[in-house]
């Protein structure tokens, strides 16, 4: 079959070009001053919203040859909007008007020849590429560093956006990298089906950046990592381009597809994968249970973990995250619970896993088993603080706080030390940076019979002018604290540039010198998203 | 913990060196006459077993160090015994007298030291490394073609036979890459933990391998290969050696393990892995389904692959599996479905399961759900059938009949007429090749949502003398099947020599500059497993 084109990303609401998302969903002055007078030493009133106009924004040092010119633009709106993620550190920098490097053009291409002819010509003229989906990168993945190359182009795929095949027995579709989660769904939709991907940044991401980043996505337990439902890769690099067959398994040599999930567009761009898809789930039940202490919480979801119940939702909420999202405002740890499937009820395996929470100290609270009932409480207002969290970071941030989280994995002996000495460690070093003290709170996103990933959320006031030092140097203590546990740079964020310092020391020697050789190889000219994963 | 000390590989039964598994299990001559009774075409008398002593094994060409040859022996027993793999190719050579290249030396390290001093000493010396496990290839994966290298050395991993370390909380465990599956499981029970990974190699077949070469075990559904359940990954290459961290989940970068996972040796060696454990199951239910047509069987396991239910075992046998297996004598095709589980009873599981098949026409045969109850006769007698298979295929062999199997993987839409071809243009080229109708079974063993693993058996009798080109005739023909329909040329039992066509064809362009330029970094001097995977 062949889906209805939706050739061009949707533009009918505008996104921000300095901090995440909607323009029109940031929280205005007022709320940022009331968020502000919460966080002791924030400055009085926000900063201003960043203007593009403001930026002295250079003409671009190539041009492109007459036979691309219709897919490049130098428009200077364009070319700051694609400048940067959305990281703390990237808002800051809009904020204080000095964004990262803006790149020279904004290609947009509409097929696999179009990106390979872009990656010719940038490999000729020693153009960077830096390969753009969504743009929502929290690790500096889509922005150039440095100067070794004569100009810099983005390249946004997000004119690649179609379900190009379904094929409804295999239960799988192939899908351009460049759909927006939104505009991916929609065309499944109408065949029953879905690919369930939900991370926080769903409608400001792409499939390609799903894959590219690895990401973790709506499944607390099992299939956890988009990697789990690829079935097969298009990719192109400046050596050639190929497909992985489409296998539902194969034995056959090292799987070609997990080199390229996680390459972060160093060693080539993907541009389609054929996904395994689902049907959409009939059957859910939700639950929240509250623990007066942590870590027995972190009991209860070791159990359930190990057990076969396979919860789609498994979050613990430490008492400071919890109070945050409004899922508890009497100091309580929340397990957020919930099960889904498309084929039978789920409220059994439901019972059991509230078992054993119970088992653990766990008092259930609202439970709800139709999908139409109105949910329980405590996980409505954690779905709607999740998908708010990042706008009122921005908000803070105009008020000169420091905000920002960082994610990990590590195994079960670890996660009990790990988490407090993060929490320890991470407070003091802000409190001794900031002068004020600083709230570090805790989830853990997705559960592993071995392990968990907890995930940090870092507030304090900052300190005008230095926010990215203060920023820079508190991550530098957080990824020590990692790297002395031995808990991933991270779980689900990607490396970008930010993390390389922890990820070069966590990637074991023979697998360096592969993938060193593997760029080499692969992209001969070093055009490919420079200094992300590799120098 | 540090497990009690297994050094050396048991040697209280002997194994056989040209054919599969234990001495003493191979059927006698008179067993071997009966079942070449069955096969018109077969030999009046089986071939003699092989002896060791009829066969001239030359000088070794090189002399290990004084440093090293502690760990090395030229017995041209142990030589002989390490010549070859356990194909159907390598049985039907050591009964012509013609085995393969017969190994200069075979080594028994005992620790990454001593791994890494061989390595070094090979690439000095232009020393092809075989790494050995239980040596039951069926893919020439442990043997040497050709005459690029000075000399061969078998490197023997059995001795490293150790579980190292255990981590109850984490459920996983740090043990070495040369244990044989019930060596492993002997030092785990005590801990109330298994890998629960049962190739139908178990016995014979080491951690190292099942690693190496990415093995299929117990379970059919979700977790179906080894790859998912390890943690972290010991390798020496000659350029350095390094280890993943212990990591429940990772997205930083791509990932390290899947690199070497499925690398057969030819790109390191695997010497340790942590690997993630499961309690043993408390809850156990099996059934049989009979269905009176294959493609309504197919579509029962299709829907049930696409349920949330995750049978341990759904095997579907086609009627001549079947009835070469007992499971059915009237012609039925058979599913063998199995749930277990070490938290929850599995009967609604069980239950759903066949709801579904019978949906599609299957018929329930005797229902087993208490684990101490005597299973359900078709399925044990398949799983009787399934470890005796081997050795009756050596006693056709004897018999100058060729039965080997290949398998391989693909998805839904493929697989009614992947099947079918297989079935008739594999008995045609067998019909033309031998002058003999030919048996060509199929069973599916492993199921995925978007996809299955069909495993195929063939049997024919030969013409005395020229097996071994009938099958290589027969296996290209297959080849192309397969190829055309775009299915795997292996699901679980690796490429080694003899797959190298189908996959040289199958992997992408980028990927396989990519694994080139991996080798040439990784194995400079081009000693490791030489022709496997690459040239």
């Amino acid at each position: 079959m062949s889906a209805a084109a939706t050739r061009r990303p949707d533009t009918s609401r505008a996104r921000s070009w300095w901090g995440w998302g909607y323009a029109d969903a940031h929280p205005d002055d007022a709320e940022c001053a009331a968020m502000g007078a919460l966080l002791p030493g924030s400055l009085n009133r926000p900063l201003p919203i960043p203007r593009i106009a403001d930026l002295s924004i250079a003409e671009p040092a190539v041009t492109p040859p007459s036979s691309l010119v219709h897919l490049v633009t130098a428009d200077p709106q364009v070319r700051a909007a694609h400048a940067m993620g959305k990281a703390y550190r990237d808002v800051i920098r809009a904020l204080r008007g000095r964004p990262g490097r803006i790149p020279d053009l904004v290609a947009y291409p509409t097929g696999d020849r179009e990106v390979a002819d872009l990656l010719d010509w940038a490999g000729e003229h020693n153009v960077a590429v830096i390969p753009f989906g969504g743009g929502s990168s929290v690790v500096g993945g889509v922005e150039y560093r440095g100067d070794a190359h004569r100009a810099v182009l983005s390249l946004d795929l997000t004119s690649m956006n179609r379900v190009l095949e379904i094929d409804i027995a295999s239960r799988s579709a192939r899908i351009q990298a460049g759909a927006l989660g939104p505009v991916m769904e929609g065309q499944l939709r109408p065949h029953g089906l879905t690919l369930r991907h939900f991370p926080q940044s769903f409608e400001f991401s792409t499939l390609g950046g799903w894959l590219a980043t690895r990401a973790g996505g709506h499944y607390a337990t099992v299939h956890t990592h988009i990697d789990d439902f690829v079935q097969s890769l298009r990719v192109i690099t400046p050596a050639g381009a190929g497909t992985s067959w489409r296998l539902p398994a194969s034995g056959a040599g090292p799987s070609p597809d997990r080199l390229f999930l996680g390459s972060e567009g160093a060693l080539g761009i993907i541009t389609a994968a054929w996904m395994r898809l689902q049907e959409r789930p009939r059957h859910k039940a939700s639950v929240s249970v509250a623990f007066s202490d942590f870590h027995r919480a972190l009991g209860a979801v070791r159990v359930i973990a190990q057990s076969d119940l396979a919860p789609a939702n498994c979050r613990l909420l430490d008492p400071g995250e919890a109070l945050l999202s409004g899922a508890s405002r009497n100091g309580s740890t929340i397990l957020v619970l919930g099960f889904e499937s498309a084929t039978s009820p789920v409220d059994d395996r439901l019972a059991s896993a509230v078992d054993l929470a119970r088992s653990h100290g766990g008092r259930c609270q609202t439970h709800t088993v139709d999908r139409n009932a109105p949910a329980d409480l405590a996980v409505s207002a954690w779905r709607s603080a999740f998908l708010r969290m990042p706008y009122l970071r921005d908000g803070l941030a105009r008020m000169g706080a420091i905000v920002e989280t960082f994610e990990t994995a590590a195994t079960w002996d670890k996660i009990p030390a790990l988490v407090d000495d993060v929490r320890t460690e991470v407070s003091a070093a802000a409190l001794k940076a900031t002068g004020h003290p600083a709230t570090v709170n805790c989830r853990l996103t997705h559960l592993y019979p071995d392990g968990a990933a907890p995930y940090f959320t870092v507030a304090a006031a900052g300190r005008p002018g230095d926010e990215i030092e203060i920023w820079d140097h508190i991550k530098a203590v957080a990824d020590e604290v990692l790297h002395r546990h031995r808990a991933t740079i991270t779980h689900h964020h990607a490396v970008g540039r930010d993390h390389r310092p922890g990820y070069d020391l966590q990637r074991p020697k023979p697998f360096a010198l592969a993938l060193h050789a593997a760029k080499d190889a692969l992209d001969p000219h070093r055009i490919l998203n420079p200094g992300v994963l590799l120098d």
